[in-house]
This record gives structure tokens, sequence and C-alpha cells, in this order.
């Protein structure tokens, strides 16, 4: 059951963790406005299958906007990134900025439009999008410090913004892919059940909902890509 | 893959459906004030692996009050039961006094305290508590026609409820146990990952969040009842 995260214990240090800790970034609740639910709890449940743990993250700042999810329209509310992330992992999540890197093997970030709205401006900027700044700086230094990073659905255009060198998949949209493309990274045509591995900037990214129908497809996609983030810690 | 569902083609009915319905009932979006996103999303993961088809449904009513997640403490805010619920699912679902029980093979409730906040009002009137109308009338809808209920956290205090002489299980805590038996339903404590099956009534549960302190034991204890719940629609 522990196979894929049970690290080696360094001998150097006695309190070295048997198991892999991974953070998750979540960017609100529900597809059109945060986070996309059913690929966020799916992440949750391969980090759990496979042993390792996890801590939930988001940004302590007012959504981009609320959509009511029936009607597909905007609201009149105004609503926190990190308390409604708080109603995915049962109110267990810290702010964005109080994540502690050294304490963390890996970083993964689910899709959903929250990843376009409310982890960069991407949903309203396009090819101008820039990525919010305390994101950036965090991709930038698990990056550094050769730590694994997973990216679904929508979410590797955060990646492929800020590395630029490297290689994603989002599924085959051709606008995203040209966004992707032309801040200089590398697009991989995928289906949904499918990982890119970008071996290089250890970067792993699957298509989810971009491209996917089934719940049960994106949920064995994101299998593939847990599966391969807890590889590359191990390989640290 | 689908040979937990598939059934057999009715010879006196050319319209008869390859794979089995099955309705899941929502009741917001967040473990204090709706359903359990975790439980919610597995319960539909397992459908969908087992080729299982499902249509989510919930109450178009207020909710009894909105918690704020991060803190645990009741905002000043107001939420609609299926407004929010469509938030798990992508915006596809339907007002639960919209389903066309003919048209499906079992039901399924999801955890969380949107069951009784939303659903009943077990969280604020205990053992003298009353299950919403409509939950109630299609609760005995279900069971009249022989279509299996699957219960899952809190939700079997509302099959005590209405159906009083059955059995199930929310895992052993003793406060909601006396409710359950009190109402004169018999309760079977059990593990997380086990399930409880009341072969007279078509009744399946399990504990998951009522016990369980891992997503992966909710998980695999969901993924039971669903195949149970999908086998018995075979034995009609």
């Amino acid at each position: 059951m522990f196979s894929l995260s049970k690290k080696v214990i360094d001998s150097k240090s006695p309190f070295s963790r048997l198991f892999s800790k991974v953070a998750v970034v979540l960017s609100g609740c529900g597809v059109y406005d945060g986070s996309e639910i059913q690929e966020a709890v799916s992440t949750l449940i391969h980090l759990s299958k496979n042993g390792a743990e996890y801590q939930c993250f988001a940004p302590n700042k007012e959504q981009m906007h609320v959509i009511d999810h029936l009607k597909t329209e905007p609201t009149k509310e105004s609503r926190n990134v990190l308390t409604e992330s708080a109603r995915i992992v049962r109110g267990d999540i810290k702010p964005l900025n109080d994540i502690n890197i050294k304490e963390m093997d890996a970083i993964i970030f689910p899709g959903g439009f929250g990843a376009a709205k409310n982890l960069s401006d991407f949903a309203t900027k396009g090819k101008d999008f820039v990525v919010d700044t305390e994101v950036e700086k965090i991709l930038k230094e698990f990056h550094k410090q050769k730590k694994p990073i997973g990216l679904i659905c929508i979410a590797p255009v955060l990646g492929a913004k800020v590395f630029k060198d490297c290689i994603v998949t989002i599924g085959d949209d051709p606008g995203v892919k040209d966004v992707i493309q032309s801040v200089g990274a590398r697009h991989k045509d995928l289906d949904p059940e499918e990982i890119c591995v970008d071996d290089k900037n250890l970067i792993i990214s699957t298509p989810a909902y971009m491209k996917a129908q089934k719940i049960n497809v994106v949920f064995d996609g994101i299998g593939k890509l847990v599966k391969k983030v807890l590889e590359f810690t191990e390989k640290k």
C-alpha cells in the first residue's frame, strides 16, 4: 500500500519523514469560479491511496467573482478563495503564503477556472496573462529545489508561463495550446487518461476535464499523475 | 469494466437501458452545511467506474444556514441547496422534485451535515427530528418499487426514521445510534471500510466520515456500498 511513497529514511537526520508530503493548491470551490471539485478530490484520494500525506493551501483573497453553477451566470456575491476552498477539505487548509516549502516534497495544482481566475488572470487576459505573484514565487522555489510539480486540467498554463522552457499538456484545446506556445513552452496533445512527463523540469500534467467527459477518466488520469509525482519525490 | 451494472435487456421492452441509472441526492456543498464533498465525489467516481449512469438531484430551497468552513462558524449569508450542490457536479443537477423514479434503478444519499440540516432537521431536533417531506416521499417510493437505497455517513438516520423496521450503520457514535434505535430501527456497529446490508429492505449503509479519518478509507467504504447497490439493481 505504501510502496510508492515510502521514502528511505535519510541517515543524516533522525527526523526525516517516512512518507512523501505533498502540497495541494486549491483556488475556490466549484469549476466555474474555483477549483474543479472532482479533480481536487481525485487528487487527494490518490495521494492517500498511495500512502502520501498532503496539506491543502489556497490564497487568502477574494475570488475574481462568484458564478451561480446552476445558471452559469455571475452573481453579486463576493467569496474568499481560502474560505471556499476549505469546503473541499473539511476546513483542513492553510493560507498559501504560510507554505513551508522545506516541509513539502512536491506540489500539485488541480484545475477549474479558479486556476485561470484566482491563481492567474488567464481567463480574462488570454496570452497576456500573469500568474499570481505568490503562486509564481512558490512554483519557482519548488522547481529550484528539484521538487516535482503536478499540473491538472488548465493549471499547466501556470507552469508554461512561469518556466517557459518546459513541456505540458492541456489535452488539445487549440486556443489554450496557442497561449502555451506563445509564452515559450511546448505542448503535447494527449488524451485525458494520459500524462505528460517533463523529466528535466519534474513537471507532470494531465488534461482531466480540459478533455475528459467522464469522472472515472478524470480520476484515472489524475491517478497516473499522482503516481509519477510520488515517484519523482523518491528519486531525490 | 461494466460487469456489475450491465443489466440484462428486458425482452418485454425494446427500450430498456443497458446500464443501471442511479439518482444521487446532494444537500449543498461542504460538510458543515451541505453534502460532504469527498463522499459525494467518491460516490460518483465509483458509479462511473462500475459503468453505471447517474443523475444528481437536490432540493430547490434555502440551506438551513451557511457555515464558514475555515472558522467553523455561521455567517450571515443565505445560499440555495440546489445552486450550491451544482458546484460539485459542474452544473449537471436537477431539482429533487423533478425526479422520475421510473427512470431510476437506485438512489444514494451521501452524508455531510446537509443531510441533517437540509434533508431533515436532525441536527437541531435530535430524536424528535422529521425528514423533509419530499425526501420522505421519494425514499418510500424507491422502497415500494424494490429499488435499492444507499445511505452514507449520517444519511442512514433518514432511512431509520422513514422505514423504522430496518437495519443501518453510522459507525458507532453513541448519540446517533440512540436516535436510530429510538425511532424503531436497528443499528450495527461497523468500521468505515465496511457496509451494512439490509437484504429485506435493500438498504445499504456505510459510516464514511462518521467514523473514518482518512479519505482513502471513505473512498473504499463507499466503493463497497456502490457495488452492493448495483448488485441489487441486477437482481430485479
